[in-house]
Formats: structure tokens, C-alpha cells, sequence
């Protein structure tokens, strides 16, 4: 439990900063627009796993997550310059906050016993739900909906997940391969423009 | 309690169908998104009502809904350029699929006490937040905001079935006479382009 | 407790009436429609909050509350060019509405034990997450992520009731005070066009 807390604080971090980046990049708001922007980024994926999951919303019971997301605004606000030059580097921030938060979220679906096929969409939605309210706010089409590869990758990460847990692997070494699938899967997307084949041509 | 689990999965299965149908049509998304958006609309209602009447989300609890809302997806992408022809019978399908649900969130309201100028509204919500939820994150207007009679059909049908229930008709009798309405309403209003009066003209 | 409760009721009213003007002036949808927007407006706060809180949803436990919107919406159709006319008066009811939610939701988290640090963030979603939902349904960009003082102002007075609180000023005083925060710096916003810093400018 205490590592997966951990994870959950610096996913949250990650998503602070890239949440705060991403709303600035598109519309420069205000201080308090971005902010909130950036919170509902951050803390947003949880709170559907948590209410999907009929327990007790994680942030509302621990304020260390709101601080979380806080010191990532404030970085983003701080690092601003040297951020949007490393744009490479702010994908892996957000690359790593859906990875973290995809374990995080399968691993508390089943903690609480939740159907092994269920279980990785909790995963999946805890990563991405965040970004999917942030963007129908700000009125543009979720990237979940583009043919980019970024729920999907969450989505295999978790199945790896759930096959290395039904095969007896230990903890540490599912997390950081299924992790490790996550991360390796959208950066390749990103770097190769991967896609997937289209539901139907027109 | 079974014809109404037996109708639930009904509902998601003519949802899955339609849902897929939707998505393909206004984006032509990758098979990924498309999914995603159709299992939205599947079980988005449900999941709605479920949170507001502070019980269990039921397809978190009990994995065939999910399976029925991928059978419905799967028939989508197999029987697709049929189901593009016969659009007239694509339109029952989500037709059947209002009637159905809005029944079953009545009812499932209903058994919880929830009082009965409430519960028609849980009815309503559980037939149409799913696409509303679909359209918001497509960036559309929802159909329910449109001119369309859809929600109102689902209301009166939903009130209908609360006059009978009052008036101690057997169980049987009013479904199918509230779930009739509900369809008859959405054809004719189909069929005849009817419409609401405006709130006021400007 | 008591005059919370009162406080609720006239909060939604008067959201009712906001909400159904400015869902008839955005797109003068049919009379199902705009009562629908306006219905989501009023209760839409509330109904975060309570999801977030984990307690019962009030408006589904207490039909008063559908009744305060329902009678808002009848009053908004029958002075409407009164209403429309009086376009300051129109803000005012906004304005009270906000002020009112954003206490009794601080009130509500605190009674229920939340962090003193989160309480205030649950006082500002009750007040402007019912427009938000409003926005984003009617695919607008929601007034909260304008360059406007709006959610900001209610955020400010739930940061004034709780250092009041904190100083064991009674219970009263520091309602009418932080309410009166809340009111001042809205109208003051809007009269003398006051906005926020960007978080950083292109």
C-alpha cells in the first residue's frame, strides 16, 4: 500500500505540471483558470475510479494529493521556459503520470476484489479520465478520440499487468514491466506516429 | 427482478449497436475510440443513475453488461454496412434502447423508495445521459437539446407507467404500455417531424 | 441546520431563474429543453458536492429542492421580459445564488468533517460546477475558464468564513460577512471589468 501511495502523489505531481502546461498552451488563461484547469487534470482520473468504485474520493480524504497537484502548478509556473523548450521532456512527464496512475487504479480495483476484466478499465480511467474532463471543458475534442495511440497503451499495460499477476510474478517485478509497456508503447506511438487501423472506412 | 437484469442487458447490447454506429459516423475514429465511445453511451446512463441513487455502478459489479455493450460493438463492425442501410431500423434499436432503460432505471428507482416525482427522472436519465455524455465529449450539442423529441418521449412514457403503477395495474401490463409510448412518441416525432413549442421567441 | 436548508432552496431557486434565461438566450432551445439546462444549473453543484462528500445526492432524497428549480423556471417564462429587461437584477440572482451555495456547501464539508483545507474547495464547486455542466453541455467554453472573476470571488469568501471561523466569530456574523465577500467582489468585478493575471503570457 505505502509504495502505491507514493505513486499516487507523484502521478498526481506529474499531471499538475503537464495539466497547468497543457491549459496555459491552449488558451492562456488566467492564474486561476489554469490552476483549476490543472487540479481537475490531476486529481479528475481518480475521482471517477473512486466514485466508478462506490468508496470514499481519495482527495476529499487526503490533502496531500491537493498539495501534489499544487507543487506541480507552481513548478510549471516557476520552470515555465526551460518546460515548454523540453517539450519532449513534458510528454515523459505526462507519459509517466498515466503509467503510474494506471497501476495505481488496477491495483485499487483489486485490492477491493473487482471482476479481473474490469479491473484494467479502472486502471485505463484513472490515467486518462483527467485529461478526457479537462479537454471537454475546454471544449476540444479529447486526444482519447484522436487516432493517437494513449488510452490503448494504458489499456495494454494493464492487460500485461493482469497476465503477470494470474502467472504468480511477484509485485515489483509486474509493476515495473507493465509499467514499463505503458511508457514504452506511447513513446514509440509519439516517435513513430503509430496509429490505429480506423473502425470503418468511409 | 430477472425479466428487468434481462432487459438491462438488452438496453446495452441496442446501446453497443448504436453507439458504435454514432461514433463511426460523426469521426470515423480508429476501432479504439470508437469502442470507447459506444461503451460510454452503453452504460453511461446506468452509470448515472446509479451514482445519483447512491448504489453499486452496476456493470462494475457484474461484467456482462460489459460483455453485452462488446456484443453490441461487434455486431456494429460485422454488420455494419447493412445496419448503415437499414437506418430506419438503426433508429429502432436506440429507440428500444430508451424504452428499455427507462424502464428499468424506474423501476430500479422505485425499489429503492425514491419518491415518485424522482424517480421518472431516474427513468429519463438512464436513457439518455449515456449519449448526452457521448455528444458533450464529441463536442456536439446533445440531441436532447435539440428541437428532437427524445427525453420528453422518455419522461411521458415514464409518467404513464406511474399513473398505471398507482392505480395498482399488474406489473406486465404497464411495461408494455409505458414502453410503448415511449416508442410511439419517438416515431411519430421521427416520422412527422414533430417538435417542441420554444421556451420563448426572441 | 434549519436555515441552511432554507438557504439551499432559495440558492436554487434563483439558479432556476439564471439558468433557464441563460439557456433560452444562448440558443432559445424548446420550453423541455431550456428547463432541462436550467434544472441541470441548479441542482448541478449540489449534486458534485454530494458525490464528492460521499453522502446521499439531497435533491434525490428531497423533491423541495426540485420543486425551488421548477418554480425559478416557471417564474424565468413568465417575467421573462421583465427579467431580460432588468438585466443587473438578472446578475444579482447569479450573484446571490453563487454566495448562498458556496456557504452551504463550506458549511455542508465542514459539518461532515472535512479538511478545513478542502472544505472551501467544496463550497466553490457547489456554487459554479452547475454552470460548468450547463457550458459544457451547450459546447461553450465555461465562464469559470474566462479571464472573469467568478469562481474566484466564491473561493475568496469561503477563505474569509474560515478564518472567521477559525477566530470563533459566530456563526451568523460570519455567514452575512463571507457572503458578503463573495457579493461585492463579484459586482465589483463585473461593474469595473476586474480580471486575473495570465499565468504567463506568449
Amino acid at each position: 500500500m505505502e509504495i502505491q501511495y507514493f505513486f499516487e502523489l507523484f502521478g498526481t505531481l506529474f499531471f499538475g505540471i503537464s495539466g497547468a502546461l497543457a491549459a496555459d498552451e491552449k488558451s492562456g488563461k488566467d492564474w486561476f483558470g489554469v490552476s483549476f484547469v490543472a487540479f481537475l487534470t490531476a486529481i479528475g482520473g481518480g475521482t471517477i475510479r473512486d466514485i466508478l468504485l462506490s468508496v470514499d474520493i481519495i482527495w476529499i480524504q487526503d490533502v496531500n494529493l491537493l498539495y501534489s497537484a499544487a507543487v506541480g502548478i507552481i513548478l510549471a509556473a516557476v520552470f515555465y521556459k526551460p518546460l515548454l523548450a523540453l517539450r519532449k521532456t513534458f510528454k515523459l512527464f505526462d507519459t509517466l503520470g498515466i503509467a503510474l496512475f494506471t497501476i495505481v487504479g488496477l491495483e485499487k480495483a483489486l485490492n477491493l476484489g473487482i471482476h479481473p476484466v474490469i479491473a484494467p478499465i479502472m486502471g485505463m480511467f484513472t490515467a486518462v479520465m483527467g485529461s478526457v474532463i479537462r479537454d471537454t471543458m475546454l471544449n476540444e475534442i479529447p486526444i482519447l478520440f484522436k487516432k493517437e495511440i494513449y488510452a490503448s497503451a494504458c489499456l495494454c499495460g494493464a492487460v500485461v499487468y493482469m497476465i503477470l499477476w494470474k502467472c504468480d510474478v511477484d509485485r515489483n517485478t509486474t509493476f515495473f514491466i507493465s509499467g514499463g509497456v505503458i511508457v514504452v508503447i506511447r513513446l514509440a506511438a509519439l516517435r513513430y506516429n503509430l496509429t490505429m487501423p480506423k473502425f470503418k472506412s468511409h
